[in-house]
Order: structure tokens, then C-alpha cells, then sequence
């Protein structure tokens, strides 16, 4: 596309002569709704190509985000000993919004990979259950339990089981969650996906005791871990989207695949094209019109984008959002039936990890709110830009000492290189 | 490319069949640097061909922003009557930095269009002048005064003059600016671009009194105003990038365009592709390898991006950002002699508007600091995202009563339609 576009700009000058560029008329001042026919400079292309709309205000999969404290849960007074995290999209049934979630409750906050044990968790999400709750407006919620404990060793998840998430299929429930086998950070983060099936939310959980997605093979890119199993029913098969942490070549890097299934239980096959998403960090994805819609958080080169793949498969950049929800669990009403017109999401369940500060070990469950629904129309969430008029907002995002020595050094050289 | 990636893709499944994924090995565990020789996903391809390195950490043109409190300004504590913004790129000279800027001081704070008059400000940046500051340090400046008036009326700018930048071009500089000849609300914020010239950054600066970049034909997208003037030497011309606000339906569009000269008071030519820029809010550019980059702020579906063009005009997404600068004037060295090879910029100035709150009616000026350079290699620069672990930073984004109801309203919904 980039050639193509220099091609046309060539073409422009080449017909226009170098300095005489009134070739066309300008720019109409209206902004056409579409693309007008007309030689267009690649941004004014893409804008045309790329987005749903011209304006982001329009732009269905563009949106600002909101927050909402959560009632119902208790954190020992923040202490680091009780943390909530990763929730599972949010389903309604019986009447009831369901979301399950990892929940520690440990003798200490998490220690590290050296200092941890049977009891002390090495990291949030280490010596963790699942849990869930339940709420009939989405604010307020009844806290009821566990759903998958640890199993006994040396089953699937004996040292933790997190970062859940739900699939209905055919009047069956299956959970689907990382099934730790060593305490994380030992080497890495390293886990299968596990999988567990009930008749009703409320349980009781079966577990299959097999691994449902198995890590790749050596060498392969999810050899090492399959971390946030995402599911759902997608032109008659299971879609399971997950995030693989690898290379490590220093830092990690995040991406997303896909692994398919005709049946809840496996096999799930690879789709040959994985990654799907090159950035991301706890990426979630939802049903929208024909396709799969994917928030992509945090990481990489695409992070804080909308995404959205006609094919559920080649993800392309919808829209660019600021103040995302950390590892989003939406409300997802056609997660299991959207039947090629999903429809979007208004809202659901996130996580702030670290909660407070990073001594204090331990993350919250908070919901947010968005408008990328096909449904709903809320102008307050198509804003362009979030306001922060605080200076402290942009002062305590300061240079550190290393960095004013850098600067001092540069003003001096510049100094010297002007004098000489 | 769209099309393309779907082909590639149904390509992919054709080959394998519908469920034996397995056409190739898994993708590898380390992160190739270069473009491996394997069916990818259009994530992945864009992630090699899109950006100037597969890792956030290794793009040149990705960064983090830090900002710093600067010295030597008076607000008169705060109280809306003296303003200073919109700060010009900062250039070295005679062993020192020099910003110029918008700075207004009158008796009262902004009041809007209706109750302005000779004296009452409309905007935050009617009835102002343009200053001038210099530093040695780049954090405590010296405030010089001013160094354009406003000229007496019927002249270019006598109801304000704002909005600077600078061009050096063979051994004389010029300001440009923006020259308004009614109170910013009368109708809109409409102004043609005007210039003067000196021999010294020092001045004394003469007024050309003529437009030096017209705006456009009735009916075209910059009919009404040429914001944010923006001029380098590139490819031995003098390129000016501007802003224009159009449409207004209900909201402005805002984009950037280009207008070329090859003597510094016209007659400028403008690109035939206008806009360039399909987004973005006093957007800045600097002279990067062989073409230009833009940092793309607050508005639009591009919003929050670093773009490049190798040409200086079809511009494509380089990074993705966030808490970018305000009006950022950044201090580029190469801006007037990159001569194909445009080597980045680090640090500059830029303005926080509306600072503190709307009430206060003013903007302050602070400094930022980037890595978006060929030559520095900052690590702490290149993080992938700032945290920000204080609850109150996302409940304070919270919904307002009207989106309240409308969710009130979805929940019984949804539980009447489960009930029947």
C-alpha cells in the first residue's frame, strides 16, 4: 500500500509540475460521509478505508471508557493477603449477571518465585482459586464462592487455577482457565489450558482432567504458556482465543492466537496463521457484525487499538482509545449465538493490577463502561480526548536522574559545538 | 491490503482444509527481527511492514513523554489573566534556547465571543501577542517580552496575533503566526497566516503586512482558518504545515494540510493532497531520515499516533502514544538544514490547556521530554505503558446520570425479556 500511495503522489507532482500544484480543486469543506472521488494523500485514504467512519465520533468500535467502583467485595482492608482479578466475561442467566474471576486469599501478598511455598504465593495469581459472583444490576455483587478449586496433586492446576473464562454450548457451561503446575516465575509464567463443565453456572464444576489447549511445541512460539483462554461460538465451532508471553530476548513479548474446536472438549487445532494479534496484553475480543472485535491493551506496537477481522482471524486497527480497562471482562450477550450479527458491548467487569501500588501486591475487580454496541448511541463515550488539566497529572510523570544527567551532557555539547 | 490479507488467508485454510490447521510449523519462540518467509496474519505482516521495528522498544519512533515544572514564569497566581501557549518549536542560537509563544495578559480572564471587547478577551488566546523566552538550560527560562505586537488596525492581526513558529532560512528568521481581525467566536476561529522577519532571533521583527498563506477558496476545508503554522526547509523549499478546523457538523473536523514557497514570504502553493494529516490538534512535525514526522494529538481517528512520511506528505502510522504533549513546540535541530538524514528530537516545550481546570481560563506552559531520536537511546523512554495504580484515576472517569439511567434501563430490559 505504501508504494502504491508514493506512486500516486509521484503521479500528482509528475501531472502538476513541481511547484504548480493546483491540480484539483481543494478539499470540500464539508467532509464527505464518503469517500470522495478525488486524489487523496494516503492519511486522508485510510480515513476513508481504514475506520467505520470518517470522524471518530461515528466510528462504532471508537470509544471513550468509564468507571465504576464495584460494591460486595471485601479486600482485608488492602492488605495484599485477599486479591481479585482476571474476570471472565460477564453472561446473564437465571436472571442474574455472572462473572468468575482468580481469587487468592494467602497467609502473606505474594513474595517472589524464591521465597514462595506451599502457603506463600510467589506472584498475584499463584495458590489462586476461581471464584464467582452474582448481581442483578451489574454494580453490586454477591460474592458465592468457588467455582474450581486447586485440585490435588498432581493433577492440572494443582499449584493454581486463574484467569477463568465461560462458554455455554449446547445448554452446557465449560470454564476454561490456566492450570499452573509450578509456582509462576520459577522460570516463567507456564501453563496449559484446563478445562471444567457444569450443567448449571452455579456448578458443581467437573473437571475433565486433560489438558483442552496444549502449548505448542519447542521451539514454537506457545511453548511455554497459553495464559487467558477466551471462548466463544463462532460460525458453529469454539473460537478460543489465548495470549502466549515469548522470546523473552530481554523483555517478553505478547501476542494473540487462536485455537478452534468443533467440540468444548477438544481437540483444539492451531490456526496456522497465529499469531493474530501482534500487541496486547490480557486481550479480549467480542462478536461484532460478521467478525470478532478485539481490545488490545498495553503492549507492543498496536496497544490501546479497537481491532476488528471480518474472518475472526486478520485483525485490522479500528480505532486508537486511551484509558482501556486492564484485563476486560465484558458483558457479552451474543457470545454463544451471534450467528454472523454480533452486536457489540456496553460494559462489564476489569482489573487494576497492581491495585494501589506495587507494594501493596494484590488487584481489584472494577467495572467499566464503553459504548462499542451497534445498539447503543452515547455521544459522552465518542469524546475524543479524556482532559487531564491537573500540571501534578504530567508533573509526577517526571525524568528520573539518569535521564536530566543525559540532558545535562547534551546541553553541554551543544554549548561547545556552537562555540567552536 | 485488506482484500489481500482475506485471500491470503482463505489461501491458507484452502490448503489445509477446513479443521487440519497444521499447513505450517508453529510460529517461533523467538520474535524474528526481520519478516519471517511464512503465511502470517495481517496483524503480523503489518507488524513487520508497518512499523520501524516488530517491538515497541526497538521503533525509533515510539516513545514515552515526561514532563517537567519549568522556571521563570509568572501567572499571576493563576487567575486566569495572564496566559502563555501554543509555544513555537525551540531553536539554538547565540549559545541559547529560544521558545516564542502565545502570551496574553488582560484585565479579566476569557469571557467568550458575547461579552469581548477592546479590552475582554473572547479566548484564551484573543488579545494576546507573541513573546519570546530563552534558556541555557531548557528548564529555566528568561522571559524577553514581546516580539510581536499587535499591529495597529486595519493591519494583518490587530485584534491578536498568536500561535507562532519559527523558520531560520538563509541567515534570517521568520515568524509566523496567526492574524486575527475578529474575536475568536464571533463565528469560528478564522485567521490567515501572517509573517514577519529579522536579521536576529532578538529582533526587531518587521511585518510583512501582507498574508503570507491565504486560506482557502469559499468552499474548500480550509476556508475559514489556517492554524498552527508550521514551516521547515525540506527538499531546499520551505515546507509549512498548518491546521485547519472545517465542517462543524455538529462538531469540527480537524486535519493538517501543506503549503510549499521557495522564498519565505510566498507565494505559498498549497499540496493538491491536503489534507495530509486526517487528524490531530496543533499538530507538530519534525524532519526524520529522509522524510518528515508528525506527533498527532487529542482529535480524529489517528489521534495519539507518531506518523512518518517519507515524502513529507503521504504520511503513515509509525507508533502508537500516549499522554502526549499539548501544542508541543519541540526543540528541533535539524529543522531549517536536515538535508535528507533529519536526526529526531528529544525534548521541547509544550502548553497544558486549559491548566488546572475550564474556570481557570488559561494555559500554561511546561516542558516534555521524548525519545523519538536517532542518536539518544533511552530505555526508560521506550516503556510500553504508564501505569497508573490509583483507583481514583479511573472512578473519577465515572458515568454520568444520564448513562446511568440508560443502564438502569438496559438491565430491566434484559431481565422482562428472560422472564417472557
Amino acid at each position: 500500500m505504501k508504494s502504491f500511495k508514493l506512486f500516486n503522489c509521484m503521479l500528482a507532482f509528475f501531472f502538476t509540475g513541481s511547484l504548480t500544484l493546483n491540480a484539483q480543486e481543494g478539499f470540500p469543506f464539508k467532509l464527505p460521509k464518503e469517500k470522495p472521488d478525488r486524489e487523496l494523500s494516503a492519511a486522508m485514504e485510510r480515513n476513508y478505508t481504514q475506520y467505520m467512519a470518517p470522524r471518530p465520533e461515528h466510528n462504532e468500535l471508537y470509544t471513550q471508557f468509564k468507571y465504576t467502583e464495584l460494591k460486595g467485595f471485601d479486600y482485608n482492608g488492602y492488605d495484599g493477603t485477599i486479591s481479585r482479578r482476571d474476570p471472565s466475561k460477564v453472561i446473564f442467566e437465571n436472571g442474574k449477571y455472572y462473572v468468575w474471576y482468580t481469587y487468592r486469599n494467602t497467609p502473606t501478598k505474594p513474595q517472589g518465585a524464591k521465597k514462595s511455598n506451599d502457603s506463600i504465593p510467589s506472584a498475584d495469581w499463584d495458590l489462586s482459586e476461581i471464584w464467582y459472583a452474582t448481581s442483578t444490576d451489574g454494580f453490586t455483587w454477591e460474592e458465592q464462592g468457588v467455582a474450581i478449586p486447586r485440585p490435588p496433586k498432581p493433577n492440572i492446576g494443582w499449584r493454581s487455577v486463574s484467569t477463568a473464562d465461560i462458554l455455554k454450548f449446547k445448554g452446557k457451561y465449560y470454564l476454561y482457565y490456566q492450570g499452573f503446575m509450578e509456582a509462576s516465575g520459577k522460570r516463567g509464567d507456564d501453563c496449559p489450558v484446563a478445562v471444567s463443565y457444569a450443567d448449571s453456572p452455579d456448578g458443581p464444576w467437573t473437571p475433565y482432567n486433560k489438558i483442552a489447549v496444549n502449548n505448542g511445541k519447542e521451539g514454537e512460539w506457545d511453548q511455554y504458556s497459553i495464559h487467558d483462554p477466551h471462548p466463544f461460538v463462532y460460525k458453529d465451532k469454539i473460537y478460543l482465543y489465548y495470549k502466549s508471553d515469548f522470546d523473552g530476548d530481554p523483555k517478553l513479548v505478547r501476542m494473540s492466537g487462536l485455537a478452534i474446536s468443533k467440540n468444548p472438549l477438544g481437540p483444539f487445532e492451531k490456526c496456522p496463521l497465529n499469531p493474530v494479534i501482534n500487541s496486547g496484553h490480557e486481550t479480549v475480543m467480542f462478536p461484532f457484525k460478521e467478525g470478532m472485535a478485539a481490545m488490545v491493551l498495553k503492549d507492543g506496537n498496536e496497544h490501546f487499538t479497537i481491532q476488528y477481522a471480518e474472518d475472526g482471524i486478520n485483525f485490522e486497527i479500528a480505532s486508537i482509545v486511551e484509558m482501556m480497562p486492564g484485563a476486560p471482562g465484558p458483558f457479552v450477550p451474543d457470545a454463544f449465538n451471534s450467528n454472523g450479527n454480533g452486536r457489540g458491548i456496553t460494559w462489564g467487569i476489569s482489573h487494576l493490577s497492581p491495585a494501589f501500588s506495587w507494594k501493596h501486591g494484590m488487584s481489584i475487580l472494577m467495572r467499566f463502561d464503553c459504548d462499542l454496541s451497534l445498539d447503543v448511541h452515547d455521544a459522552e463515550m465518542k469524546r475524543h480526548e479524556v482532559y487531564h488539566m491537573n500540571p501534578e497529572y504530567f508533573y509526577k510523570h517526571g525524568l528520573s536522574g539518569k535521564q536530566l544527567q543525559r540532558i545535562k551532557k547534551a546541553n553541554e555539547q551543544l554549548k561547545n559545538k556552537n562555540h567552536n
